[in-house]
């Protein structure tokens, strides 16, 4: 690949799924990234985070342009495996077009969110303001080296942004039917109960956890944590396991434990809910047991961006190719953006993802060409060229 | 061995012990006992009971007499593995004496039983009523095609019996302080509750199980099963596993179970108790989810002899050579007197167990010698010979 296609977002995807960049093999798709954005004049840093547990990822910034408004645009050319071949119509890493649609592992999640601002952007003068770009190639697994590392690199630098898209699928059932604008947190939890292990014949010889353990287990989940806010519903707590593998039928077990995960609401940090889970465990009669209690792992924060007039500006462009305004949506997992939003405003918005992650992962042709001409009216608006 | 040593319940125990009969290795002792039994006048049947998914059992029945009062003794030659023989001072299948105790594997868990029983079954004449013993080779192990079996077998064979004893090990710290008139009985149970798998982001989409199956852990541990009945303790229910297994922390489960262990007293059947853990389950909300109770393996019913005037003539035997009436207890684990109990009136009576399946077992020999005091005290008084 020697010429660029900066300005055919088809092209460029095509080019993109060609490199079988599975989390976390760049696979060509970042130096791909780097020809095509340099052509377009961007200055290109090339990043590879590693250590804190994780594999060594390779990330990319690109910036254009040092004064006007700053607009960030972050996304992924990693993709998840494509599983069983035989599932595939066609090599899931050979780009194939048939009947409007573009065939390819990562079509929709989500090189093309990425071919399609790469292609508006080379159709926006380089005076007009600064555009830049945090790629990834670590958003399917650990996320540990990618966008997290990339953002605060780029704080470092000061690369502040006045707004950010995430390019991943958004939309619902027809390109631009939704945006999101916010994330909810996700927060997973150990509970440990230790009492005293013994024989079932001789009970007042032992302890039982596992009478303080079901307690906790119904003190979690047969509570309300809130009725939702405007733009997200309730908090939700889930057990997801209780384990303790005794298999022995006549021995009382020394200890038990719980996980759950709780998905919640912009009303919530991980700390008040860390907080509010140990007031929980508290509530229940311990019956002398010790119980403990921790995060294991990195919890998402929730993340709700201001309803600003960039938000309103984003909406008119899409009413632009698709006809109508966008949901505000808060829906779904979570996704790289949470780490965007500790450092500004950001929203999600790219193509309908519904074949994302399956076998014959696809979009259609002219949503990608809509999705470029989205992003390329926003960037207008934005930069206050007109529509 | 082809002396015989009935009259001398040392030298028998000494060479039961020289059998490493570890369960169900039958190593000699049978036929020891088969030896020593014929000399003593009794009809000997061997009996190799199998199948009913356990291993085959060396079984022995004798019976001397077809007339006046029936006597049953029961016990088992098969002895617990000798665990590290590094905790051993000696050999434990070579016994030992030393400072008026005798060692090795079986001395008191259950070989010195049966060496009394024998030894003082030979002081009482032939023609003084009928005696039989029951010896099983697997007590300690499945206790499948063990004295259930033999059991089984000997009512086939109209072997009806007026009293039986258990020669377990019932003294608690002094020869004959304490008696065993009944056994609680033991019920294991399983719980599995199926609820719909999904994923933790859209809990409308699923059905979590776990709360359910945590309410039924409350229902089945918080509350009081009886209040126990004038020889037994009230009935105790431990929840000895929960189990899930989900490692997934965003998945929602589908399913998950309980197992719980119940000592029951003489107020309950296996029936009547399966129907109150029915009825505990039915009493909690199971919030659309599927729950079923099954009960794996053979519950252990609980027995209470009737206190005739044979326990009372056991108390007298024991009186006369302890000094003092025995206690007359149901405490500890459940025994091979369960399965005779469904016969007749049993009763378990013999050393102090304390070091029974330990390193170092061992008994004192006068305790062995007044053991077989007891017996043959017992068995004058039980056929009107006097005392």
């Amino acid at each position: 690949m020697t010429d660029t296609s900066a300005g055919d977002p088809v092209r460029l995807l095509e080019s993109l799924i060609a490199c079988p960049s599975v989390t976390p093999e760049e696979a060509g798709a970042l130096d791909l990234l780097e020809r095509e954005l340099t052509a377009s004049g961007f200055a290109v840093t090339r990043l590879r985070f590693e250590g804190d547990g994780s594999y060594p990822v390779d990330n990319l910034f690109a910036v254009r342009g040092n004064s006007g408004r700053r607009l960030l645009f972050a996304g992924h050319t990693d993709v998840v495996p494509p599983g069983d071949l035989a599932n595939w119509t066609s090599d899931p890493f050979v780009p194939r077009q048939a009947d409007g649609k573009l065939y390819g592992r990562g079509a929709a999640d989500m090189k093309s969110g990425i071919a399609a601002f790469v292609a508006a952007a080379a159709a926006i003068p380089a005076d007009a303001g600064t555009i830049m770009l945090a790629i990834t190639n670590d958003e399917e697994a650990d996320a540990i080296n990618g966008t997290a590392k990339l953002m605060a690199w780029a704080e470092q630098q000061q690369h502040g942004f006045d707004f950010a898209i995430v390019g991943e699928p958004s939309s619902s059932a027809t390109l631009g039917d939704s945006i999101k604008i916010g994330r909810r947190g996700s927060l997973s939890g150990l509970v440990v109960v230790e009492g005293t292990q013994g024989h079932v014949a001789y009970p007042d010889r032992a302890n039982n956890p596992l009478p303080t353990l079901a307690r906790i287990v119904t003190a979690l989940s047969d509570v309300t944590i809130d009725a939702g806010t405007k733009h997200f519903p309730a908090s939700n707590l889930e057990v997801t396991t209780i384990d303790v593998g005794n298999p022995i039928s006549n021995v009382i077990p020394a200890k038990g434990s719980l996980r759950f995960n709780i998905r919640y609401n912009d009303l919530w940090t991980p700390e008040t809910l860390a907080e509010w889970v140990r007031e929980r465990i508290a509530s229940v009669d311990h019956n002398g047991a010790k119980v403990s209690f921790s995060i294991p792992g990195a919890p998402s924060r929730s993340f709700l961006s201001p309803l600003s007039a960039d938000v309103e500006t984003l909406g008119d462009a899409i009413a632009a190719v698709a006809g109508k305004r966008p949901e505000l949506s808060t829906g779904g997992g979570t996704s790289d953006a949470r780490f965007i939003a500790q450092y500004g405003p950001v929203v999600e918005c790219g193509l309908v993802g519904s074949s994302m992650h399956k076998a014959d992962e696809h979009i259609l042709i002219s949503d990608l060409v809509g999705l470029t001409e989205i992003y390329r009216g926003f960037m207008a608006r934005f930069f206050g060229l007109g529509a």
